[in-house]
This record gives C-alpha cells, structure tokens and sequence, in this order.
C-alpha cells in the first residue's frame, strides 16, 4: 500500500472483556466494516488489556465512566453480566450513545421497565438488544413464510434447544433465563405477536445435569392469537448442539436448523457433524447483527431487537421461572406499548 | 402345474365388509402365508358377496352366529364398528377361536375391561387388538434403542400425526378415540409403561377443519416413570400423511417416520413424494401384523397386542376425551394387570 | 385349527443348498402364497437334507435327474454356481418345467444364446432369471418417472455399486460378472434398450483389496439411444452396503437408494445406520420376485426377466472383462431379439 | 457520530464494470473490511459511472492507463472478459501492484505461461485468481479431510456442476473454459496434485439446449496419482444450481453441495427450495476471498490461488476442448513449476 485514507468509521467502546465482549472486540475490528474500537472497559483492567490487543489503537479502562467523557465515543456494546446492565444503560443513555446491549436488557421485568420508560421519555430508541437469531438466514426466511401466509396461517411451533453440556452451577432459572429467552423473543418475531402465557412441565431427568438441575424441561407457551409454541429445553444433551424450530402452517410444515454440511458414509454411519456450538451455528448472524447495528447507528437509529424487545421478553423470563415452580399456566401481563416501538 | 396338494391354512372368518374387512380379506388370501378366508360376515349380505369376490371358496353370511356354527372356521377376524366389538368378542370368546380385533377393542374403558376380565376368567389370551405400529421396522427399532439403553434413559417423545384430512362427521372425540389411541399404544409399546395422565390443549385452529373440529389439538401425555410426551394431532394438515416421532434420550435423539423414498430435485425444490396415507406408509406393517397372527393362531396363542392393551387403551382415551372437555390434566387409573398379560 | 383343508400350491424342486438356495427355501416355505418346497436337490445330500428341514415334507436329493422324475415337481429353482447352469436349464426346459434361473443365465454369451434359442424353437418362455432389483419398490419408481417422461427424456444415469468388502478369490472378472451384471441389468430395465458398448477406467486402487483385485473400477456404458450410464463398481468400501442410482433427466435430477431409516443425532453426529448387505437391501423384492414367479407358473408363464435379458446381460459381461483388459471401449453385440421374448 | 476518524484502507480499482465488476464493487464497498474503491474503469465511462455510484469518493475512467497513473491506486479487481486480460495483468504487473484476475487467468495456456513466466522474473507472486470455491466452507471440509487421511486415500471424485440454463452463445468450448475450468481447479485444489489427462464423453442431449450445444457432457479426468474425477457438466438442466461432489474413500464416502436450508412439507411433497444460482450458493466464499485478498495485499502478498493455478487450468481447458472434438483421452502437459509457486 502506498498510503493511508481517510474514512469515517463508528468508535465503539466495548464493556466487559469476557468471552462475548473479546468476541465483540475481534469482530468489530476484522469482520465488521465501517467500525472500529476505541476503548475497552473492564473492572480487571489487565483483562482489558488483553482483549485490546488486536486494535492497539484502543484505548483499556476500568471504568465506563471514564470512556463516556472522552471524546472518541460514538457507540458502546454492553457485554458485561445482566445485573450490571440498568446502570450502564441508563449512564449511556444520557449522553445519547448508540448502544448494542447483549442479552438480557436486564434481569427482570420491572427494571427492564424502567428502561423503556426513559427511551419513551426521550423520544427515541438508542438500545438495541442482542437477540441475534433475528438475523439468521433460516429465521428470517421463516418469519417470511409466516407473514406471507403463502402456506396459510401459522397454528403451532415445536421449538428444541439442545446444548451438548452446560457448566457446573448452571441454574433452573438459567435454563429460563439464559436459554429459553432466545426461544421467547424468536416466537415473538416469528409471529409478531406478544406471549400470553407460560406453563412448564417436569418430568424425567437425565442423570447427566449437575445436582440442582432438572434438565430437560418443557415450556409451553400462548402467543395472543392463541399460537401454541413448546420448547424443550435440554442444556446436558450429550450429542451436541442444536436450535431447531418445526413450524405447523394450516397446509404444510417447515423445518429450520436441521443438520447440514457434509454428508458421510463410513464405518456403517450415513450423516455427518453436529455444529458444536453457537459460536459455529451463528457465527453469520452475529456479524450481520453487528454490521446492521453499525450502519444503523452511523444514522442515529437502531438496526434491530429494541429495548422494548428486551422488556417483553424479561416478562416472559419472570413468568416462565414462576412457572417452573408453580407448575401452573402463568400469564404475561405486559405495558402498553410506547410510541417509538410501535 | 400337474396337480394339486394338501396343506394345512388357517381357516378365517372375517366380520365387516367395509374399507379395512376387505383390506383384510385381500391381504389374507394374496399376500399372507398359511391362511384362507373361509367365510366373509356382513348385515349387508351383497357387500360380503362383493367382498367374497377373490375367494370364490368363501362362504357370505348376514350373521356372526351362522358363521360361528360352521366347522371350517378356525378363528376371526372383526373389522366392524367399534360399538359392535363387545358382544362379537363375547360370542367368538366363548367358542375358543382366534380374533384378530381391529382398534378399539370397545369404545371405552369399562366394556374393555369386561373383555378382560373374561379372558382372565378363561385362563388363556385369545384377542389380538390390531394396533399394526408394534409391526412397523422403525417403531420396533426405536423400542430396541430405548431397551437397550444405548442412548442412556428415554426423557422424552415428540410424536405427531397428521392427515391430508377427515370425512366430515370426524368428531374432536374422534381425534382422541381414533387418531391419538394409536399414539398411546405406541408410547405404551416404546416405554413398556403404562400412561399416567392427559392433558389437552386447544390454540389457534386451522381454517380447513369441518364444522365442530377444533383441528389441531397437542395432547400431553406421563407415563409412570415420568417420560413426557406431546402429541400433535393434526387431522386436516392439507400437505399430505405423516406419522412420525423423536425420541429424547439422555445422550441422542431420534427420529422415525421421516420422509423416505426417492428424492427428486426438479424445477427448483429439492425433496420427494409424502407417502398419501396410512395405507401406503403402514403396509409391510400390516401383513407382518397379519401374518404374526396366523402363526400364532396355529398354536393357539396370540403373537401381539392383547386385549390388556386394547382396555389400557381405551381408559387413555376416556382421559384424554374429558382432558379435552376440561382444559385440565386428567389422571388415567387402571385395573391391576390380570396374570394372564404379564 | 379344527382339521386340514385343500389348497393347489405349487410344488417347487430347490436345486443347491447353498446360501441362496436355502435363503429361497425358507422363502417358499415361510412367506410366499401358494408354493411349497417338495424336493430340494445337492449333491452334498446331507446339506439338502439340512436345507430341506424347516419343510418336512419334502425330499432331499443329490441329482436333479431323479427329481425330475418325481410326480410332484410342478417348478425349479437353479441356486447351484454359475457354471452348472446350462445343462440343467436345458434338461428341465425339456420337462416343460417354470425355471426361476438365479443369475448369470449361464457365464458366457455363447451358452446363454444357446438357451436362448431353445426357447425359441420351443415357442415359449419358461424361465425367469434371478435380476430382483427389477422388483425393488425404488427401481419401479425410477422406471416409471423414465417411461412417463415426466421430467423429459433420460440422458445420463449415474450408478454406485459399493460392498463392505468381498472374499478372498472375488477376481476382477468377478467385479464384473457377479457384480456389474446387476447394474447391466437395471440400466436395461430401466432405460428399455439394450446396451451399445462398455468401457472399463482403472484408477488409484484401495489398499483394503486382495491381491489381484484392483478396487474400484469405474465402468462407462453407452445405451442404444446414447443415455451415458457411468457405475462406481467398489467392492471393499469399509463404510457398509450401498447401491444407488442417480439419473439425469431434461428437467431434474432423481436420486434412489439413499439411505433411510431412523435418524439419530448422537455423539457430535447425525445421521443412521447403512444397510448392511444386500440381504437387508433387497428382501422385498426378493420375495416379490419369487410371488411374481410364483404366480405366473401357476398359468405356465413367466413373471419376471427371461432367459433373453440373461442371455444380453451375460454378453455385456463378455465386453466388460474384455474392456477391463484393453483399457478401450468394447462394442457389444446381440443377435437379433426372438419373437417370443418381444 | 460524534466526528470522523483515520484508517488505512486498501484502495482498489476495479476495471470493468459488467455484472461482476458491479458485483465487486459492491462487496468491496459495503462487506470487506479495509478496503475501499478508488477507481471503476469501463470502456463505458457511463457503465463505470453507475457501477461507482455507491461509493461517490471513486472515479469512473474509460481505460486502465488512466487508472495506474493515480497516486490513491493500491491493487487492481479485473473483471473484463478474458480475452483482454493478458496486456492488462502485464501493465499492472509493471507497477507492482496488486491483482484479484476473475478467471480464466488468459484464454489459453500458452499466454497464461507468459503471465507465469513474468511473475517469475519478477521473483514474486502479485496475482490471485478468482478460483473462490477454494474459499467455500465445503470444499475446505472436503481438502481437510482428503490431507487428513481420516478415510483412507481419496480414490474416486465424482462431480456435477448444473445450471439451470445459460444465455444463448453459450458454445461448447465454454462449457470447458467457464463451467468445468472450476471442476478443473477444484480437484487440482482437493487433491493437491496437476490433472494428467482429459477426456470427453458426448451422449443423449436435452432438447433445451441452444442450438450449437450438445448438453450434457460428462468429462473424464485422471490426476498424477491416478485419482479418477467424472465431471457432469450439464448447463440446461432446468431443475436449479447445483455443483456437488461426492468424494470416494478408502474408508467412506463424502458429499458436499447437497441442498440444505428450510425443510417444507407442503401439497404432498417434502423437500426445500434449490439455490438459484451461483451468487446465492457462493456469497460467503465470495466475501472470503475478497477479504482474503485484501488482507494479503495490506502485506505485499497473495491470499488464495496463484497465477500458477490459472495457467494450469488454462492447460486443462485446453486438453478439454481436444478433447471434445477428438472423442479421445488428450494429455495435459505442464511446464515445470517455478519456485516461487512451490
């Protein structure tokens, strides 16, 4: 090369240098254009360090603080723990940041609220919420099959979301929270319609989970016009991954994330290898969410799932895990929804 | 040929000339080894004639009780209405013959178990109930897999059945009584328990469904150890006949009743022909059911479901109506199992 | 079952006790309507006798001669190796006898033509010739969608014909005489013309053959109407049994002989178990071929392949071997097609 | 965003500015990191012009001349037919710049052997070409597994390479240069090893060929150690895109290129819709190898396949249309590889 350019790309700061957040960071930088990171936050700052590396541009800080008084901030991806989130968010917010949020917006419902209420305030969505399955390929030709009604209306969806293992103190709620939640807001973007109800049976365990586990579990879910969804949910499956949906359509049935790629025949086998995991099943998506949060971010708007998405689902969490200890069909009481989500 | 010789077949009585009597007669005299039709038994004494047709050596009778005083009838066959089913199995009972006894055994629980009660009183099973699917190549190969343990423990068993559609006059107890009591045989055949409870629930209907169908309905089914099961039945599902099931064990999963057959990829789709119907996907089943029964008949036994399983049934089915009726999970309770089936 | 009855089943001599022969025997005995195996005949009659066991009835014998002599003989069976073939077809073709003739007709063009030409003078067709695939389920349906031209006119097919492995002694000449003999076959049945030339590729060879066998071998054939057929001939595959067709057609691709069956995922793997032999393979069909011979004997004809689709296959044979060893491709040539057999 | 920032990007020209060159543009612009275009060059200024439109910082020049001249030129994207490639990669070549040369490299061998001969003067490699299978997942798995030896030794590859139809002017000789010169490369890329031989195989046609077309062809192919590659090259084939490959094993079978995406069961047939063409089935690559390009360039370097490659598929291409004329095996000749190709 001869010589340098000049081109306008979005700074991003990226809190939390954990697995997803050095995940971001790598992303961002090789894989995304128009992007680039131009300060890593974590508490451990030699962590932060660490997952700066690639960009020695960026600048490592312990505090987001710190990061939002500077000047080369256009952006920010929060990918620190859930608990911390509402803080960060609301700080974030009031300095008018883009903000890619990983899931979930926050804990629970009620300060998940409290969020949507302050964009409602001031007018206009800044938070994008990282449900990225809403960019996979196979999602998005789905939902395009339910909206064109070309196989007539959507009757049942029969979901399962199968992890080889899970690590040690991987709780009940989790199962709920930190899994199921991605088969509560993919329901509500297949359908576009929110989640009335929520029920939970339990009934033989694999002796493969950790104590304190009952895996696996099957979720019963309403969607407003009376969409029954089930999901199983099994995080100590052994034979691999996967997130698979069989949508039920008034005059056929469609299969997503089924098995693919190479195909085998050996030592008295056909068939081929499970994609580990959802770095590998969703490798695609979380560039292309990133990439449509950029480019929306670039014009001050929000690419995808919004706060609102983040709100509704945390409802959907609360209701499942009470569920799961009430055994009972427990309802989704939801706000009205604010102007901007519309 | 020179001349002809002696051999020793099986000497059948076949009752009801309808659809699946005329199956039957057709299967017995072209296709199953060491069996004949003696005599074709219908109120509609043409219709038995017309039935008869193939085997000119057959006998047409209005009435069972004819047929049953005749010397060259080794065993039966019912194919009638279910309402009929008792008191012919009373009356062939009580002469010591065969029966093959098309599903249901009797329309509900309490006859069923009348039924029972007389063969435990005789001493000796002499009712096949014809649930084919315990014939079936891959509902036998999933129950090897599920003994065996190869996969560790069963945990769970997402069944569907669905039809390109019904007669008119299908009823919403039809869909249990007709439709879901092969899945109950089926899950109490795989698991070797019997069911524990049902549970119906009713969301969003198909539009093709006649009047006073409430089309698809998921059944929910524990058995005694605890395996869940879900049944999606769907009775009017327009794209055609499948009856499949995925099996949930601790370390794999598996499917049966996938799509088979050649695989075609023209004008732009890849794929194949839907087996159009329970006739065409359960055929090898049927003459193997068939021919498993004759053999057994010849020594004076039966070689599949017996009349215990034809009343653990029907007693699914009661639950499973008022489960539909009720919104709620409707306990099965059974007699003790009489020494005779064990 | 009260007492006997009376039925005209054909009377059937078994000659060769081998594997096939007592595979047939058990056939005869166990699943086909209507026969029954009344002499099996080796000359090793302590094998016939073994044979002849699951069937009281008949006799064991250790020369055909004597067999044909017997009353109660109506039809034969020739299992015995290939070589012995000619002079019993022509001994029991002179009894007016059914023949079903397990493949080659005889092992070369010559003889084949001089049995052939027999049947001929004689003016009628009495032996079938053991090509079962032309009664495997998926073979019927790849015929027929050729027949239909419902994907325009057939213009390649593509074959794969792959064993786990083979004996020792299993020659080159045996690759093509024991094993591409089928694929002949099939592309005629299939394509209804008779094969034009035969070419042989030698590439990189397994080191899982024996010595002497150079594995695989790729034959290339050319059909009257110029259809290119290519067939993978691999007969020390490891991997398991596969015998699969694909065929090209003007407007789309069909494939057969893929595998089915359950579907597990287990283990970082999807996927099922392959056939493990032809025995698996092609039950059905074997016994339909036998029904279908059964039946046609009944009325003194035949229900299969005749003695000129044994006679064209054993001349492809010929040009196989002989453009194996040239490396160049070999003209077949047939003498013009008797009346009988048009 | 709150201001600009500073990033060195690649500063591509692209010359031609038809499907591809747009094609190009559009992936450079938008999807590749680091990288961005500074000219578009066309014969057609306007042409140029509205393929530059996207990125308004690019000129639109009518000759390369022009372009080379700049100071803001780091690498050159050709995409012009063939036939001008040769002067062009000689004058950037010159410069020292760059190059991504969609294939062929040059029309012939003979003048692809000068380009190679050039680079080898000049001591380095500066040329990719536009080989981007090797960039497909697939592919990759198949290479893997072949070095790997996981299966034993690769024996066998039979390959299909099917369009639905190509524009008319689409002569026999481009069935060799533009649609098998992919299979030429891919299997010299999967088996790491020059192609020895080509031969021609011209059956039964499709009616839907352009007049001046004999589709399909089969091309036979012999590698250096002997690996027999099949190659079906069929343009008119109706049904959709397809290029798959099955590889054969000491120890298995493979395949890749088999359809996948959502699995619909709808009006009596199972299956999934086929990718439309090249584009859809070969974005991801596409991207890949673009980036791959980039990220080299930014280092003096060559990403993906060399000038090498062009020149001995060019020697491929070549033998191939002998090949079809003389019905024979023709002899691929190779120079003798220069060093820094090794």
């Amino acid at each position: 090369m001869k010589s340098g350019s000049i081109s306008a790309n979005l700074r991003v700061c990226v809190v939390g240098a954990g697995k997803m957040g050095a995940d971001h960071i790598e992303r961002l930088s090789r894989r995304i254009v128009g992007a680039e990171v131009a300060v890593v936050v974590d508490a451990d700052v030699a962590r932060a360090k660490k997952a700066a590396e690639a960009t020695p541009s960026a600048a490592a800080l312990p505090d987001i603080g710190q990061a939002l008084d500077r000047e080369d901030v256009d952006a920010v991806v929060i990918a620190t723990p859930g608990f911390l989130h509402k803080e960060m968010l609301l700080q974030v917010r009031e300095r008018g940041l883009s903000i890619l949020c990983e899931k979930p917006l926050t804990p629970d419902a009620a300060s998940s609220w409290e969020i949507v209420e302050t964009e409602q305030r001031l007018g206009k969505k800044c938070i994008q919420v990282g449900f990225m399955r809403r960019f996979d390929a196979e999602y998005r030709r789905l939902r395009e099959l339910i909206t064109s009604r070309e196989l007539g209306e959507l009757l049942m969806l029969h979901c399962s979301h199968r992890n080889a293992d899970v690590p040690r103190g991987f709780t009940n709620e989790m199962l709920i929270n930190d899994s199921v939640v991605h088969e509560f807001d993919a329901i509500r973007y297949l359908t576009g319609e929110e989640i009335n109800s929520v029920q939970v049976r339990l009934g033989r365990a694999t002796r493969h989970a950790h104590s304190g586990q009952h895996d696996p579990q099957q979720v019963l879910i309403e969607t407003e016009s009376g969409v029954l969804a089930d999901v199983e949910i099994f995080v100590n499956a052994q034979f691999g991954y996967q997130v698979a949906t069989q949508a039920v359509f008034e005059k056929g049935i469609v299969n997503i994330g089924e098995d693919g790629g190479p195909y085998v025949r050996s030592g008295g086998r056909w068939g081929g290898e499970i994609t580990p995991g959802f770095v590998e099943r969703f490798r695609t998506a979380f560039d292309s969410e990133v990439q449509s949060w950029v480019d929306a971010a670039k014009q001050g708007e929000v690419g995808g799932p919004t706060a609102w998405d983040g709100y509704a689902t945390a409802a959907c969490c609360e209701a499942g895990v009470a569920a799961q200890k009430s055994g009972e069909k427990v309802k989704v009481s939801l706000q009205t929804k604010p102007g901007i989500y519309r």
